[in-house]
Parts: C-alpha cells; sequence; structure tokens
C-alpha cells in the first residue's frame, strides 16, 4: 500500500473561534480529499495570532503530510497565514509580479480595489501560485522538508472552488490509494436502530468498514473501502451495499445522496411527474430546498407560502369558514392546501404542511404539531407529527420537509405511504 | 485582571473529518462562551480514533484551562470520548444509576431503544451528570488537575441546548472577566474597503479592539471590550460604535444582527407594515429566509414561488404575452412580479425576484442574471444584477435575497433605494 500522506487542515481565523463562522471549508475540502484517497485526520481551528498560528503548524508538521490552510490570506491587518507558514520552512515572501499585475487590474464588483490589497501579491518563494479566480487573494502550494503545505483563502465561495481547481490536482499526483465510499441514506430509522442492526458486521469488518452516522433530521450507514484502484474499491463495495439494502428495506430513501430531496429528484428523472407545494409553518422551505437542486425546474411547479389565513384563502382558495371551524392546524386545512395548490398550479402532486414551528404556541397544539399532505389524482394523504415541543423552530421545519419529501418518495417508488390518513375518491 | 480560562474544543467523530457533516457545535458553544468572557483559543476536529484522540486531549491539557468536548457519547461502536477522557485523568467509568433508570423508561419518538444504548449509562466517577432532554446520552462535566472538563453529545440539536441549559451554568461560575462584543453589519460595501477606512484605528487599538469580517454576502465590523463588569466593557465599546456608524453610514444595514432579514424584521417591529414576495429563481429562499424568523407571521403576508411561466401567470396574473415579449428574465417581468404579489396578497410592500441562478444558463442572459424588484403604493423599483457568471447557485440565490431584503430596508428606514429605475405613478 502506498504511502498514507495524511493532512491536517488548519483553518485560521478569530471569527470562527468567536463562532461567528462555521467552518465549512474544513468540511468541504475533508469531502474533496476522500475521494481521491488522501486522510485528513485532524481540523484544527486557531485565531489570527502569529504564535498560536506558528505552534499549531509545528504540530501539523510532525503529525501530518500534507498541511492545508484556509484563511487568513486577504487584504485585512490580521492576516498572517503566508508569513507563518513561509517562516515555519524557512522560505522569504516574494512579490508575485503576475499577480501585483493583476491586482491592479481588479476590480471586484461593487468593491473598490485598496492600497492592503496589494500585499495579497506577496508570496513564498519558488511556490505554485493558484490565481483567485473568484476574488482578489491568491492561493499558493509548495514542498518543503518532505511536507506538501497549500492555502487557501478563507471565503467558502472562493476557497472551495479554488480547492477544486488548483488543489485536487496538485494533491492528486501525490496519491496512489483510492478511498472509495458510498452511503446508504435513512429515514424513519434511527442511528441506533441501524447500528443494532449492523453491530456484528461494523465490528468484524475493517476493509470495507461501516459506520452509521446520524444526521439532524435522518441518518446514514457509509461503507468505506480503501484498494490500490477505484474499481477495485467499488467491487469490494457492492456486495456490502447490497446486503445493507435488503436488509434495511423502504427506510432507504437513496444512496450516495445528501437529502430526501436529491433522492426525489433522481425519481422525478426516471418517471417525470411535477409537483407543487402549499406550505405555512416551513414558510417557502420545501420550495427552497428542492430548487436549491440545478435543474428543479423541469418538476417543481411553483409554490405558495400561505403563512396567513388570509393568504390561505387568497391564494388557495381555502374557505375561510373551514379554518374557523376546524383550525389552521388541522388535518383538513392541510388536506385542502395540498388538494387546492395540485389544481390550481396544474401539477401531477400537490404538498401541503401546516402546523407549529415554534417557539410560540397557538394555545391549541403543542409546539411540534405538524400535519404534512400529500395529494395525487384519486387520493389524499394526511400524516400528523408530534415532533416534541422541546424541539427548535429549525428543527421541526426541516423534519416537517423531511416527512413531505419522503411521502412524496414513497408514491414515486410505488411503495406504501405509511403512518397517515388516506382518502379515495374518484371525485379527487 | 481574572484569570483568562483558555478553552479548546475538542470534536470527535470520522463523519466530521470525511466531510460528512459541519462542526456547528464548535461554532455554536463557541459563540455562547464569548458571551460570558471565556476564550475559545483552538478547536479540533478529530476521528473516532482512540491514539489520535489520546494525544489531541493530551495536547489540550497542555495549553487550555478548559476542554469541551462534542460527540463520541452516543450509542455506536465507534463511541470513545468518555473512555479516553476518563483515562485522561485517571479516572474511572462508572454506571450512573439515575442515567440506566432513565435508559430504561426512555423511548425516543419513532425509535427503538437497543441494548448498546446502556453504555451511556457509564460515565466518570464522581461527574456531574448533565441528563440529556434531547436524545439519549448523557453529558458530564468535572474537574481534575487544574483543568475543566465537559463533554457535549455530538448532533446540534442535542449539544446546544444542553450545552445551554447545563454547560454555560458552569462555566459561569469560574469566570470573573466579561468580553462583550458588538458588530456594525454592511451590505454595499466590501471588507476591504471597511478595512481601508478604519485601519489606523484598528492598529492603534487593542481594548476595545476593533476587526472586519467578510461573510458570504455582506460583511461586519466587529469591536470587542474586555473589562471586570459587562458595564464596564459596554462604556468603553458605545463611543466606538458610533463614531464606526456615523463613519460608514447607510451602508450599515443593523448592529448586533446575523442577516439582513433579521435588520428587516426589527424595522418592521417599530414600523409594522407587511410585505409579500414573489420569487422565481430564489426558489422560497426569501420567504423560507424571513420565516426562519420567530414571528415572521406578522409581517409576512405569504409568497408564490413561480418557477415556471405558468406558475406566474396562474399565481400572478402575469400575461403570459409579457413574459413571451420580454422574457421570463426582465425588467417588466420582475417589476410585475412585485406589483401583482403586492394587490394580490394586500400588503404593503412586495417584492419580486428573477433571473438565473445557474448553472444552466437561457441562451440569452449570463448566469447571475437577475432583476430584483419592490413595490409600494405609487412606486416600483427594480434593480438589474450581474452576480457573476462564476459564482455558484447558492451565491447567486443568497445574494439576490440580500438585495431584496436592502431595498426594503432602506425604504423602511426612509432611505434612498439606490441603483435602481425607480417608476412612480398615481395609477400604482
Amino acid at each position: 500500500m502506498s504511502k498514507a500522506y495524511n493532512t491536517e487542515i488548519i483553518s485560521v481565523g478569530t471569527e470562527l473561534l468567536l463562532g461567528h463562522v462555521t467552518n465549512t471549508d474544513a468540511r468541504d475540502i475533508s469531502e474533496l480529499l476522500s475521494k481521491i484517497g488522501i486522510n485528513v485526520l485532524y481540523h484544527t481551528v486557531v485565531g489570527d495570532n502569529p504564535q498560536r498560528l506558528k505552534q499549531c503548524v509545528e504540530t501539523a508538521k510532525e503529525r501530518a503530510d500534507i498541511i492545508i490552510t484556509t484563511g487568513g490570506l486577504g487584504p485585512t491587518c490580521d492576516d498572517l497565514t503566508k508569513q507563518i507558514l513561509a517562516e515555519a520552512f524557512g522560505l522569504e515572501l516574494v512579490a508575485d509580479k503576475a499577480e501585483m499585475e493583476g491586482l491592479r487590474d481588479f476590480i471586484s464588483q461593487g468593491r473598490v480595489l485598496t492600497e492592503n490589497n496589494y500585499s495579497q501579491g506577496m508570496l513564498p518563494q519558488g511556490c505554485t501560485v493558484f490565481h483567485n479566480l473568484w476574488g482578489t487573494a491568491p492561493g499558493c502550494a509548495f514542498e518543503a522538508e518532505g511536507k506538501t503545505v497549500i492555502m487557501m483563502p478563507g471565503p467558502p465561495e472562493e476557497c472551495v472552488p479554488m480547492f477544486k481547481t488548483y488543489g485536487m490536482p496538485y494533491l492528486q499526483k501525490l496519491s496512489g490509494e483510492h478511498i472509495v465510499s458510498h452511503t446508504v441514506n435513512i429515514f424513519g430509522m434511527g442511528e441506533s436502530t441501524v447500528d443494532s442492526i449492523f453491530a456484528n458486521e461494523m465490528n468484524a469488518m475493517s476493509n470495507p468498514s461501516m459506520a452509521p452516522y446520524a444526521k439532524e433530521c435522518d441518518c446514514l450507514l457509509k461503507i468505506t473501502a480503501k484498494a490500490a484502484t477505484v474499481a477495485q474499491a467499488e467491487e469490494m463495495i457492492a456486495p456490502v451495499m447490497e446486503e445493507v439494502k435488503t436488509r434495511l428495506g423502504e427506510v432507504v430513501y437513496g444512496t450516495d445522496v445528501d437529502c430526501l430531496e436529491e433522492a426525489v429528484i433522481k425519481l422525478l428523472e426516471e418517471k417525470p411527474l411535477s409537483f407543487a407545494a402549499a406550505e405555512s409553518c416551513t414558510g417557502g422551505y420545501i420550495a427552497k430546498r428542492f430548487t436549491d437542486l440545478p435543474g428543479a425546474s423541469r418538476f417543481f411547479k411553483g409554490g405558495m407560502v400561505t403563512y396567513t389565513n388570509q393568504a390561505k384563502a387568497a391564494l388557495l382558495g381555502i374557505d375561510p369558514a373551514l379554518i374557523e371551524e376546524k383550525g389552521a392546524v388541522s388535518f383538513e386545512v392541510a388536506r385542502a392546501m395540498a388538494e387546492n395548490c395540485r389544481i390550481i398550479l396544474g401539477s401531477d402532486v400537490g404538498l401541503g404542511v401546516t402546523g407549529l414551528a415554534g417557539p410560540e404556541g397557538d394555545g391549541i397544539h403543542e409546539v411540534g404539531t405538524v400535519f404534512v399532505s400529500m395529494a395525487v389524482e384519486g387520493c389524499a394523504y394526511v400524516k400528523e407529527l408530534h415532533l416534541g415541543a422541546y424541539r427548535t423552530r429549525s428543527f421541526v421545519r426541516r423534519m416537517a420537509g423531511n416527512h413531505a419529501f419522503d411521502m412524496l418518495r414513497r408514491y414515486l417508488s410505488g411503495l406504501p405511504v405509511r403512518d397517515c390518513v388516506t382518502v379515495c375518491s374518484p371525485e379527487l
């Protein structure tokens, strides 16, 4: 087996330690590296403090072969990464002619280029410069003392495309081993149960290995193999995946997907039906989640955010008397939302959500009470959820959306839509 | 000045190193700690590997006074945090009677309690047990060798409420010093420009200190003071805040807010107008962002997600001939979206967004072309944006939303709505 190329990602920025921003760079770089068989062993976050950054770099030199930094390349006064990294490997910072020229030309949209931008053109001697097409601060890479160092800017919309464009090809040359991972995505069964079903396999297997992960509103089982080639790793994984899918059955909503809506769009690509959504407590979140996916417009006819009773009447034509009698958070209103949005937008399927996301209640239902509905030609399905009064608003909204997408997923897959009241009639 | 109580947060989980989940726990705990004057100096992420976790704990013992771990308390086979931390401080794990009883009683909603859940009831001898009301794995805290150790479960919807409920009060007793931070939130001016305006102050000042931070679609200036009391720290910050706000002027959209929509809801609380939104390329994201805020229903009448031309006609009554003639991504359609949704939903203000979020284009406009519109009684405003073809779909959608909320913010504040075409007529 080839060298391990163990990696540490050091993210520099006091804003991370103040909790002001989330370290999505480390996550995204890790995900990319796992695809090319490079192991990430540590993420470290340190502030804009030269002494502490220096110590972190010394520690990383001892325990990692590849050091990737994010942040601290920008124009502000507290940007120190290049200086410290260059120093740690005995290199000087020198002006890069092309970058200096480029900086003079660059006027980013709506922003003014200032004198302190020019410090960005100073780079470690002999490094490979990564020109930043997404911002101003260039990145770079160098090899020294048997280590590989890569520096990326901090803002995620610069860091991630730069790492894909420059960092990945740079590192791909180093790695001879391939890690391949596939996930089995599960909704409707907890991580503990999944773990318990496969406990023996997980203890016994090391390559491929298997591990369950809890996500906020669903969970997954990840199967990972290492081999000299991708094809070999794939061959090792395939029978395990099949076994897992068979044993878990219909709670498996997909493989190698990020979320239920991605599973739904894949099903729609095979069986091109359209849908629409009428949302109360999720307030556009279902529409937002689905339209996060490129190509959503082929299947998503549109949606109504009917946060108020007035909007439920104006946009969905729901009789105010029905709302008055049954309440906005009710089986009947949820059903009418799905049915009416389906008809108004002329889609094959209509989804509806009405409930209490909290933190404030309505004096009638417990916070976390949500009715999720689906209407298709001839049938309506309504599911009543009690997601727990101690849950956050964000959890309730996300989980309600997952149930809606899962109902659609089950309908598209020809599986039973479980745990709901089903009303079928030739008039629907 | 009191002892610093330097903190390191160690997050345990291979899923973090594979990039499968984001380390939001470290961010949220850091944000909470900064409010009680506890400095976070490092975040470390390490996998489910006993040897490496042990080394990270040894490093943390050397450089931190408080060690907070997240993750690795759950029931799955690879959960090791308690064992390693107890071992590092020479403690045994013992069965906690109350937790063991509790586990037997607990059947979490829709999940089955399995045998491996019971390992969760084993805790370091003499620790303070933090009962988990949001899941099954308890947390705990102990003092040993002059250090404070706190262990929290990994899932954010358990970790964050547990840290607020148990961790914060536990630590508040330790801290004698108070850090107070306030932010000035800026939209329409880049971080470099802000940095350049205040370069002298930033170099000269240490307490209070001042630092700019770039976010994905806006930026901010953070002013931080340390003092023996919160009141003293506030007094040190107040004049600096005033000076900054005066010098930056109308690009300041708020102070101590997280996002433009939060600034908007604060303005609406003072001046209770209502608004509605018609969204094409943002696909419900504006509605979702606003309804993320508790209390949104008082001001947000509702929205239409008119992703297709058919939906623009069905929900907004936009003449298909207009779309045919001008195109769905046009000044005219954007204007009609804002005007019509305002009228249909009977709101004071209507917002509209139509554009190309990418990655695919329409063969006419460059990806990133977006028209953002606002309609009020008597006037319509339309802003044409070219956000850049190299930008991600997520960036285009977020930035388009920021422009829409900024137009509303300016209208509510009586500021000019800049960089747009304004059409006023008594008929509107």
